[in-house]
């Protein structure tokens, strides 16, 4: 029987000795990797992980104690660990193991995760509640380099600094944040690395070196190496000191001994702690460190079209060729919005600016108040975050900042905190900002290479995740706030479709097809024409009905008092965890029969 | 003829001497003091950054030069020297000079402000666009302490000290943010301005001693001044220096030529720099330097009446008394809010984070994930900041954490930057979230009593700035999702108003009267009767009609395909900077006439 069987909680974990945990780290570690290639997920930051998520679990006490791990995208071994072993084989599967940290999969799961740099902030709610409560427990919020680039981890450093609580942050220092880390920071972190300087640890070993069970004879080894390191000392004159946050550190992430030790000492610290980690993403598979960007997410889709994200980077670099005012601005997101073409080719006109969609929003406003055309190529439910920057910084200003927005939509394995659902809502909603949403990878294409001659104002272009299907179909030329009928009506019934699988369920049905390139503005001239021959709209949107495009077309036909009926399909007033596009689609009615049975039963009604 | 007559343009600036800037100084100061007394404003944060404002001017060449001022709510000497000197008699006035830096109001003011924390990323984007452009011209952000304590500018500061590229960030720190500033970062301001310890400006002289006219006699003295504490330097381990930016300081903010001198010599650097400036916030006007929380922002409103953020303050802290889970957090706002109450009777449990709206709602989540019942008072137009937290970390998850959302529609003076027009929309198209809006103040306490037992999600409820005009009005009991019928309809119309400015006008019109309490879930029940008796449904709000209440009960009403004619009235799909809350709904048509309009006509075409 081997380890990983053996070990169904923390419990079982704690009886194992040092070799033995050592053991079960390779097996975690080959389970992980037998799983990963065959779902997608998370490789290398998991990977990396292993050690020192196992030596968490030996020191604390899951779930009594609250682990909330950033992002979450490398909780797997964490997963394996509380008890769910075996269904982590369905990782990333409609009703399977999630691949972040969620709460409602597991009680040892203390908060749900998915979006970058909260666990701070929540680890310190956590915390309070437990100091007014007068409760004992503690808050572990594990965070990677790449998370420390995000704003709200710095509102909670100076929150936490000053609280003084105790609270431990495990920073887990993998030279990477999702690709190649950026930024002042990072430079900072790599300084702490090489000095690696050890803190000493001034607490009463409340539970004594006997108390650590594995160390056994390794004891003595670590104790010296760090006692030896403390010799080194020369500063404490950390950044995390200043801001009244203890650190420690840097620790070899992969030493399972050394970070039993060092955690079981900081353990009884009654003040916020850092300890500060390295370790190397997918350590322990050759190909996974070698390439730890596309390790990074697995996706297992072939590589037989042109990603939409593709599609987008080759169609800006091109443009920026031919026009100087180009810059591209990327949230730590380069390889996969595609914008990594850009940076090779006009490394002075493209910046990665980490994971800090805030700021990237405002630096565009920056770059567009002083004449230039910046494109910031993010996630749909990434750019959630710089909603006031949008509204306050882009729109109030009509900045004529350019939002690629991949991965609107339905996203597959990521599930709910990764869906693209809201973006038309929150984006419709703002004055000045055009919205606009191909059809096809030709279409965004073309709607790429009109953007640069739009100037009045912001701009966001959403697509989403994958391939696209249809690419060589060639779509009609771009008009200003005009659809496009990919396929007239015989029978007096129009679906507006908004993006590809909108517009593939439509040409599916018997009903004319309309192509909602502007969201908006949208075409009003169609709609007043549609409602002149008393024609029946059917708005399909891979969006949240609510404040969609759908009820803003029903807005306007019911404030014009239009005779023109208007059935809106979209996602219903839920969160959607379905783990493939096409079950989140057929969850909210979106689909080629649905729509033909609301066809049928429009037209039976007319007869 | 005063000084402040003669100069109007920063090149008249330039003209006069120390001691004829000093005069100058004074002169600004008293118009500040008269202006504001008369117009309400932001008077401390103004007369501590006169001096720092003239020697901007002095040194750097505006509009060439782009000043951005974080906030903004600290330009108004910046108006009075660049050509707006009369104008800024009608500050805060429609068609008037705005409280905050615009672009739309002069080619001096570089960039729109008004939100916290932006003008790094802002000023990182200009410079960034120099740097391409192969321009000359400097870039200068001027951001308080309390800017410091929100996240984009450690976004921006992490991408700053990676570019290395020439910009100047005068740190404006004069101990408070809008209250009392927070944070260990505020401690840390503490120490480096105890320590005065002067940098090394080591780079060569281009311009040199002689080149700065002004100084005069006086260059000497400040010469030897900056000299005799370079001596005292004892390191230069900053942490801005270690994110790769040059620390200055810290300088005396109201010492003309000290100022002058410093950001001479620091102009020539080619390096990000950072220049701390130590201001007494309301220098130089006795009450203002006693009291700047009362002074921060004057309203000039008579205290007759409650202020919704005074019955929400007490309710709380009455609610407090009883819940011991009831915890209270504030984003810099505690007085405004009207949390000050709770903080002071139960310090353990209110917090306020900084101006750290992210931060504050993930904290949240993390107390209400523990089992408290956490209260986040902020206003509407500053929660846009945390959209994604909201939805991420508490929506998804479900947890009751309850936001009372102050300044919500129409806000008046401060104008376009900080009207509360867009939460009903950004808020209603969260799964999860119930919103919730009063009548009057009578009704905000009943809403948050019955909020203490409402633990199944979030709940938002939204009340307007200013005072409860008919707070001695008893509302009918709450009744989760329902509405109150406030007056039945004699002729088949229902105003459906949502909060107290639209119930108001709804009384003054001949339709029955409907709060809609619930703006989410909405009366479906009280709609279905209505449909079945053929009723028109007018729905009034304070907010965007994109996205709004209005558009959500069209939806419905469509989506069931009721006999129910609905009209929406709200805000426009433009930004609004109208500065009274009269002038901004009567430009929207949110008026007692174009209301009884609407139904006169209804009336005539149903005879």
């Amino acid at each position: 029987m081997s380890y990983l069987e053996k070990v169904n909680s923390p419990a079982d974990l704690k009886k194992l000795s040092l070799h033995e945990l050592k053991e079960y780290a390779e097996e975690v570690r080959e389970y992980i990797v037998e799983v990963v290639e065959k779902n997608g997920g998370h490789l290398a930051s998991n990977l990396g992980a292993v050690e020192l998520t196992i030596a968490l679990h030996y020191v604390f006490d899951c779930p009594e104690d609250k682990f909330i791990f950033d992002v979450g995208h490398q909780s797997y071994t964490h997963k394996i660990i509380t008890g769910r072993r075996d269904d982590f084989r369905r990782l990333r599967c409609d009703g399977g193991v999630s691949g972040f940290e969620n709460m409602r999969e597991s009680i040892c799961d203390a908060f749900t995760t998915g979006h970058s740099s909260t666990s701070l902030s929540v680890g310190l709610g956590m915390a309070r509640a437990r100091d007014i409560a007068g409760e004992k427990y503690n808050v572990i919020s594990v965070i990677g380099d790449g998370a420390f680039t995000g704003g709200m981890t710095y509102e909670a450093l100076n929150d936490i600094g000053e609280s003084g609580t105790r609270m431990l942050i495990v920073l887990n220092d993998n030279t990477m944040s999702i690709s190649k880390n950026v930024g002042a920071m990072s430079t900072y972190f790599k300084k702490l690395r090489l000095s690696r300087r050890y803190k000493v640890l001034k607490t009463t070993f409340k539970r004594g070196i006997d108390g650590i069970p594995i160390l056994g004879s390794t004891l003595v080894k670590a104790a010296e190496k760090v006692k030896l390191a403390i010799k080194k000392q020369v500063d404490n004159d950390k950044m995390f000191d200043k801001l009244g946050i203890k650190y420690y550190g840097a620790f070899d992430g992969h030493d399972i001994g050394e970070l039993v030790y060092v955690l079981s000492q900081v353990k009884h610290l009654n003040v916020p702690v850092l300890v500060h980690v390295v370790t190397r993403k997918g350590s322990g598979l050759y190909e996974a460190e070698r390439d730890p960007v596309k390790y990074h997410g697995i996706t297992g889709e072939p590589e037989t079209a042109l990603k939409f994200s593709e599609v987008a980077g080759n169609a800006l670099c091109s443009l920026a060729e031919k026009d100087p005012k180009i810059v591209g601005v990327s949230a730590a997101m380069l390889p996969s919005t595609g914008l990594e073409k850009l940076k090779n080719k006009f490394p002075e006109r493209c910046f990665d600016v980490g994971i800090a969609e805030q700021h990237s929003v405002s630096m565009c406003a920056g770059l567009a108040a002083s004449g230039f055309k910046p494109y910031f190529a993010v996630y749909s439910s990434f750019l959630q975050r710089a909603f006031d920057q949008i509204l306050h910084d882009v729109c109030i200003n009509s900045l004529p900042v350019r939002f690629l927005i991949d991965r609107a939509g339905a996203v597959g394995s990521d599930g709910v905190t990764h869906q693209g659902l809201f973006d038309l809502s929150y984006l419709t909603v703002l004055p000045e900002m055009c919205v606009a949403a191909p059809r096809n990878g030709n279409d965004l294409q073309k709607l790429i290479d009109w953007s640069a001659g739009y100037n009045k104002g912001p701009l966001a272009i959403r697509y989403p995740k994958g391939y696209s299907a249809s690419c060589d179909d060639e779509p009609a030329e771009i008009e200003y706030g005009k659809w496009e009928i990919v396929r007239e009506s015989e029978n007096g019934i129009y679906a507006v479709a908004v993006g590809p699988n909108m517009t593939e369920i439509a040409l599916a049905a018997d009903c004319g097809v309309v192509s909602a390139r502007f969201v908006k503005p949208f075409d009003t001239d169609f709609i007043e024409v549609a409602a002149k021959r008393g024609d029946t709209l059917i708005t399909l949107e891979e969006n949240s009905l609510s404040g969609g495009f759908g009820e803003s077309v029903l807005g306007y036909v019911n404030g014009r008092n239009l005779s023109c009926r208007v059935i809106n399909l979209g996602f219903s007033d839920k969160f959607c965890d379905k783990r493939t596009v096409a079950g989140a689609l057929a969850e909210n009615g979106l689909t080629a029969e649905n729509l033909s049975a609301i066809i049928k039963n429009i037209i039976a009604k007319k007869q």
